[in-house]
């Protein structure tokens, strides 16, 4: 450790914005402030090394509280009061200051150096006793409370009670003499409670202040607070000791807080509130209604017009947006706080547009100011900030947006009640790919059951969908199409709304916002553009999605999964006979029944996405997720053969649950399917690619601008890739020549399992592309099913901080990460012209993508409405990298 | 391609047995033997590189006519004989021989070099009319099948007809006559089924024969040989041409195979058989019966002395047993071939040992020459080979050793049916957890369902004790007690018998031999023990188990499962309790109740292993395993429901029920168990833990000398391991305290995802020990699960060269393996006492065994009968390491 204190006062500064990790956020821009010129009450910051210190010993470092009254001297210097005095006293405040803002984490002192004299010489040099006693019974009931550790409404009792007696309602009537009698009821009050009197002596209240602040890093609420945000225990807060200055020393004081610009919105003009003759404490206690920043221009019109050149200049010198706090007293205007302010993505987007325009930032700066991940809030509609709302129950924010709709129990019914022209919800215990249909009908999908990578979740937003999963307050009764939460019932036809980016789940109509996309928002993606480097695609099944992400600026399908499109209701009895086939000419035939729907499909996308590459992948899923519910099918047959069931119909459910049997899987997600089915059921894959290849040809017969790409799923090694390009280009070669035409089109492959990235040189000989399967690669890399683990013990895990994030989220860097580097480094070095893409969920989550930036991946896919997310966060990646 | 051709005659030869890549493994030996000074009829072998040249362009390189012509020249120098001469002609043999045999798999052409006018010389020059047309009659029909493709039968029939024209019954009573009618009519067969005569020019024939043994090697038997044993296509074969000679030109002539030493017991004496007056055909087409060749020193003592010191020669040079052939033409001897004999486990042990006597090998060759593998033939009780028995169906040979008992259908029956004292082989569908107990006192276990790792297949190897798995020919009811196989009922207290080596299923009592464990065999294990650095533990969850493992050679336990232990009669319902525990208070509750259980179990396994370590892995499998099936719940329950059953019965299994539901899981091997349970359910954990070292500490009270290890399942990351890590040394220290003792114990992980392995170097720094399960590590490396993909496609992967073997049998060293690697690795860099093992199956799979020793593990743990095998192939490991 070096020194333990830096010293400030206005024009001169021991420390400065850049000491953070030593003088915590506050500290740091109170020194900074200082070295502007800007006036700020003289003090000084016990850095947070000397925290760190205290909180392993259990005491000070040696020659600290000897420091700690050199400086003190200083500050009696410059403000020529003096700490205790009798007749000019000096009060100081003691405030916590951690490196990243915990705001109300902890603790504060004001007033500190009062004592029984004190307050008399307080008395006479401000010619107001009423102020004084009221300053010393603030520091009693603030000292009481944050570090005796007595608790706040002991002294508020008192209070209320002194006013009750005097029948009167606020504070400001109380007089100097109610005042005084209070002072000594809080003394006895805190004698009784700790069995010693409040210390007189000011340098022992001093270090009694700083002590508390420095034990209030490890109380609970910063504690858990810490937790959430991933900040270390080890860092430590700062204490911050300042000269006292008042904003309640009568109509000429007043304190506030403000913005340089409107963080709500972004408008560039000062922005907050403030009152007349309060202290700090009152404005945030919301007594008394502050006014606007705007009306202090009449009150105070020189005092704003400093705080406006001030915050200016703060805002220039700081390059953005601050968030400060200041204090009149008598006229004098004084900077307590600045800080880099929050704001919407709204606002951070014309701040940061504006910002350049006005020359104060770089256009890469300006990409820097936006978190990618708000994006998101721009996209969906909405719930109106001002509704008032009455909240049922809380689920997973699984997919974003807002939706209002009456409440439908099946897919069916939601086509019926949509086709009607109605909006519907979908409610369902868990939904499966048997509801896509109902889905696709929906505003928003509530499930009961199921994390934030179940089915619903995974699906609504791949649609753009609002959807609230997981949500097990609610006990939904399909069979009766009714939900119970907190004992009311909701029926079908019930209006209810969903709030996607929250979880909520509220009664009635709730009114919403549109999304918005201002020019800002464009020219930002402009911006992005140009700068990153790294390729972003889509992942879509639909046309309608094509279309969407097409606009939302995806240059090609890095994931079209063709799974979908089986479960549609002219093709599901299709698939399951092709399914439910015993033989191989049998199940080519249904095969072929379905060849010329999927070939359709693929031509409404491949119009979507001209001129861009589409990845189709072919089949993936196991095949009993085709075929009828497993422990639906038992107890119906045995329901038709308690009841003596007709036999046919028992003979046939025989049948087809035998082969459900069959199929079924006792850990389906690593069992038969993907690539494992091209190989045992060519018939499936060889069908597919004749659709994808049969779509190309007849749309560049008509002039259309196609590049068909075939991704195979779930490869373990070169082998299945090489049984399965054969076959492929087979299919290619044989579309080709019937059509009497050439095109060109890639074959590549899924890099998924463990194995695959390990083994990914060998792999890449017969592969034009890579593309990470992210969500099958972290189940395997970690042995977590995530349909299992979300639900039951990745919440624990995070909560026990086992985990940082949620690795279906976030992608695992250290793990999955590793072999997403391995398959790549050793796919390139193996094949030269190999394109390496991303397409899990992570594709589109801001981490992540910077990760495959800097591990030299050609392009992301993500869902439609995450493409400008990750335009963004592309961008931001090389921004960094040039930078570093 | 330097030369074609490399010729040998007695004395010298241009080859060696060094050069098996180039002249195969016949011409290799050939050349040797000549070298040797062995008579071998002169010869010449064309080598590999000419196959694989005329297997691509279709015709011969460039000289090899004219090669082949100078080399027949030698040839009839040597010999005296003229190719193709009127008057003395050379016969020759057309042989395959390839770098590995592939016994009939390929062709062979003799007496090459008859037609019209050389019959009558050979006639002549033998003095034997009937000998001559014999041997064109065979040329003819060897040449019209092997070379123009003709039927053998269509040979054969015309051969028929002329014997039961002439009311006859054997060859040899055909006269000369006969034979030259037949030849007249096998040429008129040839011109009819080819429109081309049977070639006159003997180079025609030869170079016929040649172009058949090259197209040999690639016809649909040779190709599915070499699939099924690994051998590469680009091999090729060689052809050996050699001057026939022929034993069966009169009572002083005759042929013969043999071996230097017994192959079946290993014995030291010439073993094997002979026919007087016979072509090699004649005593592999069995039609006479051969004679001993003990026989043949009666029948002609000096060829008998010839051969035994010729042999013995060929034993001494070759430094291992021979398995040979030989032809005696007119009391002259010629070796025809000579190889290593193929042996079985006690002979290969016998020979081992006694060469080592003889001073002919070294230890380290000894330990070379027995292939671990077949060490298990030893271990276990086998079918007598010379019973005889109707096999009934056959499944997966999932765990070796022979059973007989009756048949029961249900663990409980089982237990029943063997407490008075009958021997049961329980008879499933699959296996389960709760069947353990049947299991237990079963001879051996049949299943219909289920792969090579299936429950019952890992816990009857677990066991040493017989399985048939997946026997799917068997339809098993096991409401109605019986199984249906091929039209036969069996009824449970039916006798069958099953060998778990082959995976055969038998009918009735078969006899059987009991497993002798010779004292070379002991001698063998000592050598390996003295020459392996890797040590060997075993898996065993029993005391009987764990007696087992160490009376083969065990030095500790390196995975003891606990979960076995919960599920015993008398602890299933405190399990059961425990899990359905609403609260921590209730849970804790039941898990101390089996906390005096399962000491008494530690400290019995403690005991048997006294000395030596113990590792216990903590609960690892998902907790609804310990509870009812779903399915059969959901049908109960259904039925009580519509059968209006009692109100009460119908409530409590809904209760059962819908715990079920709530811990089922999608995809278990990757949900909620291993350590996932420890950290959210640390009651279990902790009672196990208190179990082991209660049990530790009152044994070491005892005065007996016990080596606790604890590993903690399925760790993804240092976090888990660390807080489970605190728990179990809070628990240790309070168990020591509380007896007033101290003793060393260790903590360790398992290694099974690939997460884990490549976090390994964070993981150590908390681990005592690693031990790698790479039996879900292969399921989480591969994606698959091994239940549902060694019934459903690991087959047929192999059967399609995808992969070469099942990855749960043979570890997968490029993927799974590198991962072992990386883990072991990176362990060792953070931690430098880290002890690695592994506990996987494929802890007593040779190929694996080798590879843990190369990749530096400290040892392998295996089940009880593989322990010798992991020894001994730990030992070549070593030797092999030596070597390189």
């Amino acid at each position: 450790m070096g020194r333990y204190i830096y010293f400030f006062k206005e024009g001169k500064a021991e420390g400065s914005t850049k000491m953070k990790d030593l003088l915590g956020g506050k500290g740091a821009n109170l020194a900074e402030m200082s070295n502007l010129g800007v006036r700020v009450p003289p003090g000084f910051t016990i850095s947070t090394e000397v925290c760190t210190y205290y909180t392993q010993k259990g005491n000070y470092p040696e020659g600290l509280n000897k420091e700690i009254r050199e400086n003190l001297k200083k500050v009696e210097e410059i403000t020529g009061k003096k700490f205790g005095d009798a007749v000019n006293p000096l009060l100081i405040s003691v405030r916590s200051g951690a490196r990243i803002s915990m705001p109300g984490m902890m603790d504060t002192v004001l007033n500190l150096g009062l004592n029984d004299r004190a307050v008399e010489g307080l008395a006479k040099q401000t010619k107001n006793e009423r102020f004084a006693y009221d300053a010393y019974r603030r520091l009693l009931q603030m000292f009481g409370n944050v570090v005796l550790g007595i608790k706040g409404e002991e002294f508020e009792s008192i209070l209320e009670k002194k006013k009750k007696n005097k029948n009167i309602q606020e504070d400001v009537d109380l007089t100097s003499e109610d005042f005084k009698e209070i002072v000594v009821e809080f003394k006895k009050l805190i004698k009784n409670k700790k069995k010693m009197s409040f210390p007189q002596d000011p340098f022992k209240q001093l270090e009694m202040a700083i002590n508390a602040v420095f034990a209030s890093w490890n109380n609970k609420r910063a504690i858990s607070y810490r937790r959430i945000n991933r900040i270390p225990g080890h860092w430590g807060t700062a204490v911050n000791v300042q000269a006292m200055v008042f904003g309640n020393m009568g109509n000429n004081s007043g304190t506030g807080v403000g913005f340089t610009r409107d963080p709500a919105i972004g408008e560039n003009k000062l922005y907050g509130e403030y009152l007349i003759n309060a202290q700090g404490e009152d404005v945030v206690a919301g007594i008394r209604t502050p006014k606007s920043l705007s009306k202090l221009k009449e009150d105070m019109p020189e005092a704003y017009e400093e705080l406006l050149e001030v915050t200016q200049k703060l805002e220039k010198h700081y390059r953005d947006v601050q968030d400060f706090e200041f204090t009149i007293e008598k006229e004098k205007l004084y900077l307590l706080q600045t800080r880099t302010a929050k704001r919407t993505a709204q606002a951070a987007i014309k701040i940061a547009c504006e910002m350049v325009q006005e020359g104060l930032i770089t256009k890469e700066e300006a990409l820097m100011r936006v978190k990618p991940e708000q994006l998101e809030q721009l996209l969906h509609r909405r719930i109106d900030p001002k509704a008032k709302v009455e909240v049922l129950a809380r689920g997973l924010p699984a997919s974003p947006g807002a939706a209002v709709g009456k409440i439908v129990f099946t897919a069916d019914r939601a086509v019926e009640v949509a086709n009607k022209g109605d909006k519907v919800i979908l409610v369902r215990q868990e939904t499966s790919p048997e509801d896509i249909h109902g889905m696709a009908v929906a505003q928003g999908i509530l499930t009961a059951r199921g994390g934030m990578t179940s089915h619903a979740a995974v699906v609504a937003r791949g649609m753009g969908k609002c959807c609230v999963a997981g949500c097990e307050e609610i006990k939904v009764d399909e069979k009766n199409k009714k939900f119970e939460v907190n004992r009311c019932i909701f029926r079908e036809g019930d209006l209810i709304t969903l709030d996607g980016s929250t979880g909520e789940v509220m009664r009635g109509t709730i009114p919403m916002l549109e999304p918005e996309l201002s020019g800002d928002f464009e020219k930002l993606m402009k911006w992005a553009d140009e700068v990153r480097t790294l390729g972003v695609r889509t992942n879509a099944d639909t046309p309608k999605d094509a279309k969407i992400a097409r606009e939302l600026g995806a240059k090609g399908i890095g994931l079209c999964r063709t799974e979908h499109m089986f479960f549609g209701k002219d093709r599901l009895p299709f698939v399951q006979q092709m399914i439910l086939a015993d033989n191989r000419e049998e199940r080519d035939k249904f095969a072929k029944k379905l060849e010329p729907m999927q070939k359709k499909d693929f031509k409404e996308i491949f119009k979507e996405m001209e001129g861009l590459p589409v990845i189709i992948r072919l089949l993936d899923p196991p095949l009993h997720e085709f075929l009828p519910n497993y422990e639906n099918l038992l107890v119906e047959l045995n329901t038709l053969r308690l009841q003596n069931g007709n036999k046919e119909k028992i003979a046939e459910k025989d049948k087809i649950l035998q082969r459900v049997v069959t199929l079924r899987e006792i850990n389906p997600m690593m069992g038969h399917r993907g690539c494992r089915l091209g190989i045992t059921f060519p018939e499936v894959y060889k069908m597919q690619a004749r659709a994808v290849f049969g779509a190309a040809a007849e749309l560049i017969q008509e002039g259309v601008k196609v590049y068909p790409e075939i991704m195979i799923p779930l490869v373990v090694n070169e082998r299945e890739l090489s049984i399965l390009r054969k076959e492929v280009v087979e299919v290619a070669e044989e579309v080709m020549k019937n059509k009497g035409i050439r095109f060109e089109y890639k074959i590549g492959t899924m890099i998924e399992l463990p194995r695959a990235a390990l083994c990914a040189g060998k792999i890449a000989k017969f592969a034009d592309f890579f593309s990470f399967g992210t969500n099958d690669l972290t189940q395997t890399t970690f042995g977590f099913s995530r349909d299992d683990a979300e639900g039951k013990f990745i919440p624990i895990y995070i909560e026990k901080n086992i985990i940082k994030e949620d690795p279906f989220q976030v992608l695992d860097q250290e793990g999955v990460g590793e072999l997403v580097k391995i398959g790549t480094e050793r796919g390139h070095k193996e094949n030269n012209n190999l394109e390496v893409g991303i397409c899990g969920e992570h594709g589109g989550e801001p981490s992540s993508v910077k990760f495959c930036h800097r591990v030299g991946l050609d392009y992301v896919s993500c869902s439609p409405y995450r493409v400008p997310i990750a335009r963004l966060a592309a961008a931001q990646a090389k921004i960094e990298e040039d930078q570093s």
